[in-house]
């Protein structure tokens, strides 16, 4: 099955190795990684779709005393008022233009003190608040549901310092990620987390809603490479741990809580976090299988093969990659075939000769084993993101038609890909899914197997309470049933706030309400979302 | 500098290199690596060495109708009383026999359920409790101050549950970290966290404290690991969220609270974490350096180096090799001269070859850039694990003599060492430093470099006032002036509860014990400790 149509074998490689027959991937012209909207169709007002969902009658109706009081302590820059000229859109709307709030009020402050201030006017006035950060969420958390006050964080957005020996880097909570790994590449240090959305989402909210991404496989998660965070309380009361200690006994780990709260208890303004080296040498194999059983089979070579240097496995269906294929048109696809199954192993370390060595031997034993039918290797770095790209576009190419629900589900490995079986099943027995005019494209499957998790994106032509139906509470009872979470990394938001009984218990869930009401004993942080 | 005594070059390598002329290390006889007491001073009543320090008189005094209710629920094995014949010495006197509590009741339950109705029990009554795992703690944090009843793990010690695939473990509180670290080197895994106490600490125990060990700076710290948690809350209220997920967003992280919170809180039952593939390749470095800048020179190229095959990087000064040498006696020391400073490197990988490659080039460049003067390679298991004892034989060394006050230490790197020479310089100027009958030996400092943390001990002939109060609060200024932290991962427990100040913001503190409050409203876990 493994054609042999080379183009440039890895270096130092005989051309009679099996996985030195892999062609190299055709170049895709203009890599285009940043967080856009796809979809033209503009969203319904949020307070329309759910119409059962109403404005908490305790939270004030913003008078001219209030825009007055905020008037004062800010400049002109720093606050955006509806009745302007001023167009909220951006704020108001979620990236997936699926929740539209009808905030009239954004706020920008440019210093931590700011953030304060009007966090204490809030809360002593119990005025409803948003706080946003790229808004590049998927849950509907970083927007308003109702007329909730915005407070943005794109004006705090310096470096605060760096330690070229330690690796640790403290900055605002506004930075954009993208804008904080490239000052670290400068410095040989790289930020041990990367997605999709890096080109606009911040540094604060990545933390704020505990982002995963592509590289947790090798760095690990934010509980573990957060050292410290500045947050303001619901109360005005700044809490300074920027702490830049890789170990701290003293006390309960209280930054912790915040890591993943989604903006419901403090508004993070500063971040502290250990970054690692960044690695001399990358390389990228995308390969193709004929089932999901070989897709584990390989994951578990991989993690045992390619142990320290494995820094991405990524899995796609034939689905995903048919439907980024129609986005991207006229670009090549790596393979000119359809396979059942795709998957993207990257590989990072210090030393490019040892890692080729080692992703060659463990190539020729998956294809020797005849886990692996057809695959590539990127050749240099436009190739490398060439071939990433067919996996960091699905998500807007399973947008483009009109609109997408997300699930971000955690899963056994063996059980991953069943939940995505069963949903098309579903969708078919339903008579929902098809061509035109049916409203449901396709579900399909894609995600990082090193996590175990799945993102399962449900392409349709346009949002609709039938299909919503058709989806939940199906999805999230196929996950309980098998012990998984129904928020890998996107966190509860909006979307998933009357869900989370599928995967916490009831004393867990007692136990989180009590927290979120001893913080913020107003609810004026976020309200309608989390829990 | 470098002697030419080759007796066995590392695999592969021409006798030319530089590096290759490393003598390996002489046999040591019986590694001996387990807690055991090394003073045959037994402790003074706490008591009595701190005589300022109250019971509160909030807390019931054991009536026969307590002991009753226990005896109804636990069997005679899970219940020693000191009025039996039962000598609960183990239980009150800590590992370093610096603290004895007065407890008459250690309770061993066999099952969570039996926790529960304890704490209940204990709760309603106002009964202090200190939960114990180990008892291997280094602050005085699992023994009693005065009777409080002692909650002992050590019954609930069985694995619950692994997964090869996902390397995901779960067993009870109660197992011993080395019989975990056993159970999972047949499946090709390793405990994520290793330390010299191993033989005798809990994995629950080492959760409780957050401890750091030797393998931080290759697997991150538990706070990345651990996947979820049993815990029994002071009102007997069981949380059971031992989740096996690598990522869930589904609301506060709660288990986050309870890693590093010392039994102040609640009391773990029960632990899931993940678990890395055990690496197939082990190699161990023994340096002698000139001076503290070299060690932080070789540390900065060990990161870039051997980078993603790193997995330790400890320092030891002389005088710690001094009394490391006088406590084993007749052994031979690696080095025959002394040398100012020694690091340990470990590195672990998935392949030998590179390794080895990786970790010859990295001494060839530190030797001939002059920042290491001497050195031996251990070449197999028997030299590996010898060579690791003189770094985790210190602790028993300093001890030997009578007594230790320990100091557990995160510094920026720069400043790590001077606070060793800083205490020497101050025990000499009050003349406590020196021969017989001087009460202290010496101070003397080791650690892992890799993450900032600086153990700092205090070999003295016995424990004196007037040696701590030469020792602290200068120890805790000093740290404080660095931004450092004054418990790096031994935890805060009896010894550092009222220094927390000196690391830790008035608003963290308010946090933190309003949390303590918040959870255990009556105060019976684990009082006069953490904060």
């Amino acid at each position: 099955m493994i054609r042999s149509s080379v183009l440039k074998p890895l270096c130092g490689l005989a051309i009679s190795k099996p996985w030195s027959r892999f062609r190299i991937p055709r170049i895709i012209s203009s890599p285009c990684l940043k967080a856009t909207y796809t979809t033209k169709i503009s969203p319904k007002l949020t307070t329309e779709t759910y119409p059962s969902v109403k404005r908490d009658s305790k939270f004030k109706h913003l008078s001219s005393e209030d825009i007055t009081f905020f008037q004062s302590i800010l400049s002109q820059q720093e606050l955006l008022l509806a009745s302007d000229q001023d167009n909220l859109e951006f704020y108001n709307e979620d990236w997936m233009r699926k929740y539209k709030g009808q905030s009239s009020l954004v706020l920008r402050p440019k210093t931590v003190k700011k953030v304060s201030q009007i966090l204490k006017y809030c809360n002593d006035n119990h005025i409803a608040v948003v706080p946003q950060g790229g808004n590049t969420g998927l849950v509907g958390g970083s927007v308003p549901v109702f007329d909730e006050v915005i407070l943005s964080l794109n004006y705090l957005n310096q470096i605060r310092d760096f330690d070229p020996v330690s690796g640790i880097l403290k900055c605002d909570a506004g930075v954009i990620l993208e804008n904080a790994d490239q000052f670290l590449a400068e410095h040989g240090y790289i930020f041990p987390l990367d997605l999709g959305a890096k080109g606009s989402c911040h540094v604060g909210g990545v933390v704020a809603t505990n982002a995963g991404g592509l590289r947790l496989l090798r760095y690990g998660s934010l509980h573990g490479s957060v050292l410290g965070l500045e947050v303001v309380l619901p109360n005005g009361a700044i809490v300074s741990s920027m702490h830049a200690l890789r170990k701290d006994n003293t006390g309960y780990d209280l930054k912790q809580l915040f890591i993943g709260s989604e903006g419901t208890i403090g508004v993070i303004t500063g971040v502290s976090i250990l970054t690692p080296p960044r690695p001399n040498a990358f390389n990228v194999s995308f390969l193709a299988l004929e089932n999901f059983q070989a897709v584990q089979n390989v994951f578990v070579k991989a993690k045992k093969d390619l142990a320290e240097v494995l820094s991405a496995f990524e899995f796609m269906d034939s689905y995903s990659q048919d439907l980024t294929r129609k986005h991207l048109e006229n670009i090549n696809h790596p393979f000119e075939e359809e396979h059942p199954f795709y998957v993207l192993i990257e590989t990072s370390g210090s030393n490019k000769e040892h890692d080729d060595a080692k992703l060659e031997a463990f190539l020729e034993s998956v294809i020797e084993e005849g886990l692996v039918v057809d695959g590539v290797v990127a050749q240099d770095e436009t190739e490398f993101r060439n071939l990433w790209q067919w996996r960091e576009l699905i998500p807007e190419s399973a947008q483009a038609n009109g609109g997408v629900y997300k699930y971000d589900i955690s899963l056994p490995l063996k059980d991953l890909y069943s939940l995505v079986e069963a949903a098309n099943q579903r969708l078919e027995q339903l008579g929902i899914l098809g061509d035109v005019p049916k409203p449901v494209i396709r579900a399909i499957g894609y995600g990082h197997v090193g996590d175990g998790n799945l993102h399962l994106n449900v392409a349709v032509r346009e949002y609709s309470k039938q299909v919503e139906e058709a989806l939940e509470p199906f999805i999230y009872e196929f996950i309980s049933s098998k012990k998984g979470s129904i928020s890998a990394e996107h966190g509860l938001g909006f979307q998933k706030k009357n869900y989370i009984g599928f995967t916490k218990t009831e004393p867990e869930i007692r136990l989180i309400k009590d927290l979120k009401h001893h913080y913020d004993p107003n609810g004026i942080l976020n309200p309608y979302k989390y829990v």
